[in-house]
């Protein structure tokens, strides 16, 4: 019984490894550096985005917007003049909990490849499944919301092992929180020692800078800056 | 392709709802109340519970707390002197993203049934698969905090939908956000119309005796209070 599930589970994740093979081919076609940008609801990913992707220097962005129900994060980031496609994922069940490759390959007939050199894919809102499904893209970046609190690393291990870089964002309340940084980087450094992280409030605009810097270098090498 | 997918997914709640049918009569046979908790990660459900179950009226508590990995949260509560089972999700996969009425019928020969009224199950963190799948509980709850934004139900509508209340936790950080509480309101509503919900700072303890006198009823009554 067991076997079994590990063996459906085993198949689902290769189909989607193909077809997230495919999609960087296509994206490869079309010279986009692509990025899979995840965290758990409300962290903040919206907001970055809003604030570190236009003025992109030599760069032009594009997002793919993925969520369970609704366009609002797509309109916040059309309201900036930033391409955006909107991809909802409420079709099957009761909406699914993170993109897949077929997902993201379903959009790209919308994404206007051409135009762009950066793609952002914003995730479902969740620190499980989305760290399981590669769609296509260089780099993988989590955002971490210090509300969220220091154990998170401890409790979501995969997606924090999932990803090149932690931006740890809305620092602008750290004041006002209980939230140990020293204790949140142990944790952090015990499932992904040395993972690149940054300090941002997408808010203020603080550490914003550092964040583009990295993008423009993820975008113009094609891939993860050290 | 769709409709067998659909098919599929009918199957498994079918089959998921059997189970958890299984378990209500056992959890009948105990006259204990149960509570399917959920949240977003890191919203603020355990410290919730560190603060409302000591102490209850005439009602002995216990826990079932339900992680990807660690035993982080059942630690923070054995603290408390509550009784409290760890159930770990990561067996498959990188870890279960929710938990399903056979996962918590694993469980019950561990659960001290004889000797409590009120069973919280803490979910996963996690605002799409746990409000599909039922365990066998009388009531659900949902943690959303203002830390989240305001636009959390129009962006997770069945979440939203499947509970009998909602905590709108962490209100002690309003004055530091940019959280707007009428158009959350109106988008619960939206959602849910007319949904009970409490305002609590579970950090602070305002608000938590309306929770706690919740509680109470929900045990003596066996049914989501008006």
């Amino acid at each position: 019984m067991h076997r079994t599930k590990v063996r459906v589970v085993e198949d689902v994740l290769d189909a989607n490894n193909t077809i997230a093979r495919a999609n960087r081919d296509d994206f490869d076609r079309h010279d986009v550096t692509v990025l899979n940008l995840m965290s758990a609801p409300g962290a903040g990913k919206t907001t970055l985005l809003e604030k570190a992707l236009p003025g992109l220097e030599g760069v032009r962005p594009g997002v793919l917007e993925g969520d369970v129900a609704g366009s609002l994060d797509a309109d916040r980031l059309a309201d900036k003049h930033i391409p955006v496609t909107q991809l909802n994922t409420d079709q099957g069940f009761g909406g699914e909990c993170h993109l897949d490759a077929n997902m993201v390959r379903s959009a790209l007939p919308s994404l206007p490849l051409a135009d762009i050199d950066l793609l952002v894919i914003e995730n479902v809102g969740n620190l499980v499944c989305p760290a399981e499904f590669r769609v296509g893209e260089d780099a993988r970046v989590m955002v971490s919301s210090v509300t969220e609190g220091e154990d998170k690393p401890l409790k979501y291990p995969l997606m924090f092992r999932a990803c090149e870089l932690v931006i740890v964002n809305k620092i602008d309340l750290l004041e006002h929180l209980d939230f140990d940084m020293e204790k949140f980087d142990y944790h952090l450094d015990g499932v992904h020692p040395g993972v690149r992280r940054m300090l941002v409030s997408a808010r203020t605009g603080e550490g914003i800078e550092e964040v583009r810097d990295w993008l423009v270098r993820l975008t113009t090498r094609a891939g993860a800056p050290a």
